[in-house]
């Protein structure tokens, strides 16, 4: 198995929240879980159906006694926890937490995120044991999370940092963008069309609506395809064309 | 209520999931519930036990029988879909989409975010009724999310934009960080204590580890309180002298 960070869930009580854990640790290319004194059967049908498809990781989970036999082989480990505890720890938002984790994996150290039981939470002695607390950042006034919400936002962040930044994109539908020379083309047919239009008369109001026009049609971000539906329309209306080839 | 997005969902088939969604939608400090076409009654007691403590959000929320009347008086809005949908759209992942919407909030336009039903999500009409496309970036081989965790990531992404960056800190129990004085001092008074420890007796053996020492207890950030605490244990280990104070 690769070397994502174990999720460590400690005395979860419901076998429904371990396998939306399980789901959500897929959904964030995460495989390794390990249950610490879970109280209901973490392999039920109850469980099984709430992982979505993700019975691998709920069959592989490994069961634990306490918390430091789970942690016995892992480097670095996160705790989570909303509330302040009184101890002495350093305390990292999730995204700096995911980057803190990345560092350790790129050094081959294995890594662990420990989740407390859902109505608790963990106990300072568990909390003790770990390297450093990840506070998720959410409303303060009401930051209690369900057990699998906290593993996904965890996870999610963690995996952000393993695919690198995305940018935006544009999605067409199999066609391009129409280069400028088609666009201002279609600007000018439109134009010459509208010569006893309201506003054409007045020199100088044309020219403000020529700019208005020639804006709406370039923020648009016209693929050729659609360049070409606004040839046949304007057609259409102008002639009663109703060819949809307007070129 | 703040100007803050507007969650939209379209025909929710189960209301534990719209329950569900409410709570998510508080931990990310958002309050607008829109609802198209619900299948089952949202006021429920089962929608409101899954919302924890968020009654008012579902209360508030309005219902409207279609997605065009659910966004009329909205400026800006994402659809949210995992799919490629052949269609002609920008297509952001969930952080850049959040400061996409922050920026409009920020001229006073209503912005909204579509969730489409849990099985089949958002139908294309929907879809070419929204500005854009939100992509949240997770494993693509399992990208399926329960309804309430796609509301949870994009009002997280949502909330993050809201609150400024955060800062990794340091939580103490009370006490300060001890000064370099005092850990140096204390450094000194194990050193003074190891004069027959065995590898003190050779010199360039005794450098080597006097550094590694001053390292260990440099890198662990010692409290005033805990240095006190170290003291207490040399002292211990050294004379049999259990006084906890050191200094």
């Amino acid at each position: 198995m690769a070397n994502h960070p174990y999720i460590i869930l400690v005395e979860p009580q419901l076998c429904e929240n371990v396998g939306m854990a399980a789901r959500a640790m897929k959904n964030c290319g995460l495989e390794n879980l390990r249950l610490v004194k879970p109280r209901e059967n973490h392999l039920s049908d109850k469980a099984l159906a709430a992982s979505s498809n993700s019975p691998e990781i709920l069959q592989n989970a490994q069961v634990f006694d306490s918390l430091s036999d789970a942690l016995g082989d892992l480097h670095y480990v996160f705790a989570t926890t909303a509330r302040h505890r009184d101890q002495t720890k350093m305390v990292y938002d999730a995204p700096q937490a995911a980057a803190e984790i990345a560092n350790h994996i790129a050094r081959e150290e294995k890594c662990g995120l420990v989740f407390g039981p859902e109505r608790t939470g963990l106990r300072n002695e568990d909390v003790s044991l770990c390297d450093a607390i990840i506070n998720i950042p959410l409303n303060p006034q009401h930051c209690s999370l369900n057990l699998s919400q906290a593993v996904l936002l965890a996870g999610y962040e963690y995996y952000k940092t393993t695919i690198g930044q995305t940018k935006p994109y544009f999605e067409t539908n199999h066609t391009r963008l129409a280069d400028k020379e088609k666009v201002l083309l279609f600007c000018r047919n439109l134009e010459g069309r509208l010569s006893n239009f309201a506003n054409f008369t007045d020199e100088a109001k044309k020219d403000k609506l020529v700019l208005n026009l020639r804006n709406i049609f370039t923020r648009a971000q016209l693929t050729e395809q659609e360049l070409n539906t606004l040839y046949g329309i304007v057609n259409y209306l102008a002639e009663g064309d109703f060819s949809s080839d307007g070129w």
